[in-house]
């Protein structure tokens, strides 16, 4: 019987981190309507995704390269999907410092300029939003936490804390620009993080 | 004008986690249908919620009281959502030990007696599944995560790593079994972890 192949994890098991200034997003839509698979095929095939590497696997689709295209290909993804009136989530895990984190690399040289942004900056939209953030490997990762979510109130876009998670309601361009300043503050200040977004569009439930 | 009120989390900042043995679940279904509100309202009717605390807000469902009763209501919430033909995820957060999570301990002392169990263990169906565990405030958390991914390929459903997460495949009663030893393993070992599961089930890309 062949030996089982078990993982190890990190160069030291001790959440070291990876050297690479990868940021990755791993998201999923879930539009809650019959033809949810045109909505979803229809949006990726919108996204300009130059300047990011890209996988998609059964359950979500990831992009990974440099912070500020890994947000502007998510948040291409998420307005090109969006319809008035339809029900729809898109669950959206940004990390970075994963240890062992080495694919990818080649998307850091990109330049500067967004590639998506262009086409969705004026389209406008309410977002109800949870954000979960994990600090990883570090004891005050609680001040972390409320250094994001007081970030939040400072913009006023909190709508409160809740079990295991902080509720946000902003317009859509107001809350990636939010997710751009989260991802940015991380990135500086932690060496592994992820950063749990989920967001809503058109509930029912008032 | 009015001093905005800001957050302060955790006894200490650093986070110490709750002294009260509460595991809770934050939940949301997203079935990918026209009558999405329909499948979930009759699923959550459905669910014995008598041993565990409830909340619904706009995103998501939250049970909280004893580990076993916590998911034994998260699964039989998915387990009556579940149609066939019908693709549909859930996002569950599982967690305990939240620093300053004083809600619900008057669930903590319900007996051993599972409440939905009877009428769903003889229900089987396959499951897509994307697990990532969050060990709080510990520097060695990659050797948890280790741990719970290698109990996976014990149990033969780890079904790759990937970015951000691990990948399983299972039977749902595999399934809900592997997340209470991953609940029951890191409520021993961790003072404050956060456990992702995200399921997906008659998914329509191969």
């Amino acid at each position: 019987m062949p030996e089982k192949q078990y993982v190890t994890y990190g160069c030291c098991g001790c959440g070291c981190g990876t050297e690479l200034p990868i940021t990755g997003c791993r998201f999923s839509l879930a539009p809650m309507c019959d033809d949810f698979a045109d909505v979803i095929l229809d949006a990726v095939s919108k996204v300009d995704t130059a300047k990011v590497w890209k996988q998609t696997d059964k359950l979500s689709t990831v992009y990974r390269g440099r912070a500020c295209h890994v947000e502007d290909a998510v948040k291409a993804c998420f307005v090109h999907a969006y319809r008035g009136g339809l029900h729809m989530t898109m669950e959206a895990t940004f990390s970075k410092g994963c240890p062992g984190d080495i694919d990818g690399d080649s998307f850091l040289t990109a330049d500067d300029t967004l590639c998506n942004e262009p086409k969705i900056a004026d389209i406008h939209f309410p977002v109800d939003c949870k954000i979960a953030l994990y600090p990883m490997g570090v004891s005050d990762y609680m001040s972390h936490i409320a250094h994001i979510v007081n970030h939040a109130i400072d913009l006023g876009i909190y709508a409160g804390s809740a079990h295991y998670c902080t509720l946000l309601s902003a317009d859509v361009q107001a809350l990636f620009s939010y997710i751009g300043k989260v991802n940015a503050y991380c990135g500086e200040n932690l060496r592994h993080y992820v950063f749990e977004v989920t967001m809503s569009v058109n509930s029912p439930t008032k």
